[in-house]
């Protein structure tokens, strides 16, 4: 199935979304913040404060609504990578304006790989925070387009052992709880699905897993305050099940310069390509 | 603290409540339901369909306002019993009206209970469910009022082995989820205070006890299949602390006719005086 390519280049309109500290809550829990630590980004008598990566959340549709038009087989679309930019800390609730555009639509061959991006603005038109979604839609290659950029090198240093080792497992239910702060995609809850675009059962959100990786990174690295974090962006490299045990890992290469990496627990590593920018 | 028992015997008015699939979902996790074997309470293309329990929601707000009016202090508040009894299955999303009225307001010595009985309709007036809240205020006690009726005797009949035992662990966060369901009394999320109270730390609401205790009934003696569910009363005998295992115990004592316990994992009996009636 071809897709629509007249699409690069082309701006949505301004997409409004308002948010709460429920929904702040929820995108937490979503991405497995834990008790007693993280009261602070559940409990709305502290705020609550908001994890710096539910920057994805309020410029999640302005997103859909491109990637609608691509004409793509939803059931083959997975996340390729995700990158987030901060302007300042997210407030625990709000009402932002987003605007997304289609940057390239590019041939990798076995897929398609869709990169939008989205600046999100508050309701004094001051930016907020910017997202670059990097949509991967499996089978949809081959159309003799460009291969696009290559990946910024983000190896973790040989030999060097992490600077931070953060180990949590996901439940079983972790899509259904993360599915609720927006991405509906079916191939994280239907199984007949799941299974018919060939995985064993429906795999986690990328996104979910890039909540987590930003929760470790969060508390290891900006000593848990999300001011600091400045910027943080992941390739998806193999699909997560609900249920495995992530671990998150992170080496400060340069001072506030971070490469992470999440491997599961047989050791595949899931999300790479990671850096992010702390300040101090 | 003394209470304003002026309110027995009024009526709030109709309070409506609008709810969608998601709150169903949101408060199914909330109550601990497992994938895979609960999918249709979690996936909108299921319905989803809708756990009986689900009933103190809608109702919750009702109940609250005459609550909020007594005068107690939030802190003290617990909730002591409650029943539902369903008239038809509960739809996937709806807008309801609530009309709920203090029935009385019992002198137990340590404490008060406050009875509250609401009767939730749809928007053609058509009774869909009640419910029957039974509120404990720690420390309000002893203002010489009556001791109100004794409660229903729901003994396990000795010496005879439970029909069904459920055994789940709830999470660390299992309140803070709960919460989002509507309930926001801090006393189940904020440390100081649940210690100024006399509690080791935040306790599980009692309804989220009760929302797990309905699963297993459902599951164990309806056979999955909400419509079968008529009523099911229960009181909350002792505190429940997010982490806890609680174990589901019934009995059927006659046709159709089901005894529950819930006890912890030190065999403390949490969930008691517990009848429910299923249809064939």
């Amino acid at each position: 199935m071809g897709l629509n390519l007249d699409l690069v280049g082309k701006k949505t309109d301004a997409l409004v979304h308002g948010y709460g500290w429920k929904d702040v809550a929820l995108y937490a829990l979503g991405v497995g913040a834990k008790l007693p630590a993280e009261l602070d980004f559940l409990f709305e008598a502290s705020g609550p404060k908001v994890l710096p990566t539910f920057a994805v959340v309020p410029s999640f549709r302005a997103m859909a609504t491109v990637v609608a038009q691509l004409g793509a087989d939803m059931a083959m679309v997975v996340h390729g990578e995700q990158a987030i930019r901060l302007h300042r800390p997210i407030p625990p609730s709000g009402s932002f304006s987003t605007v997304a555009e289609v940057k390239g639509i590019y041939d990798k061959g076995k897929g398609a790989l869709i990169v939008v991006e989205a600046a999100t603005a508050d309701d004094a038109g001051q930016p907020v925070f910017d997202n670059t979604f990097s949509i991967f839609v499996r089978g949809a290659g081959g159309f003799g387009g460009e291969r696009g950029p290559d990946a910024v090198s983000a190896e973790p240093p040989e030999g060097r052992d992490a600077d931070f080792t953060v180990r949590e497992r996901t439940s079983a239910e972790q899509a259904a709880l993360y599915r609720l702060s927006g991405d509906l995609n079916p191939l994280h809850i239907a199984p007949a699905l799941a299974k018919s675009v060939g995985f064993e059962r429906p795999i986690l959100h990328g996104l979910c897993t890039y909540g987590f990786a930003g929760r470790a990174l969060l508390q290891a690295a900006c000593g848990g305050d999300p001011a600091r974090l400045r910027s943080f962006g992941a390739r998806f490299s193999a699909p997560v099940l609900p249920g495995d045990e992530l671990t998150t890992q992170g080496w400060q290469i340069a001072p506030g310069r971070w490469v992470l990496r999440v491997t599961t627990q047989d050791g595949k590593a899931v999300l790479t390509h990671s850096v992010a920018e702390v300040s101090a």
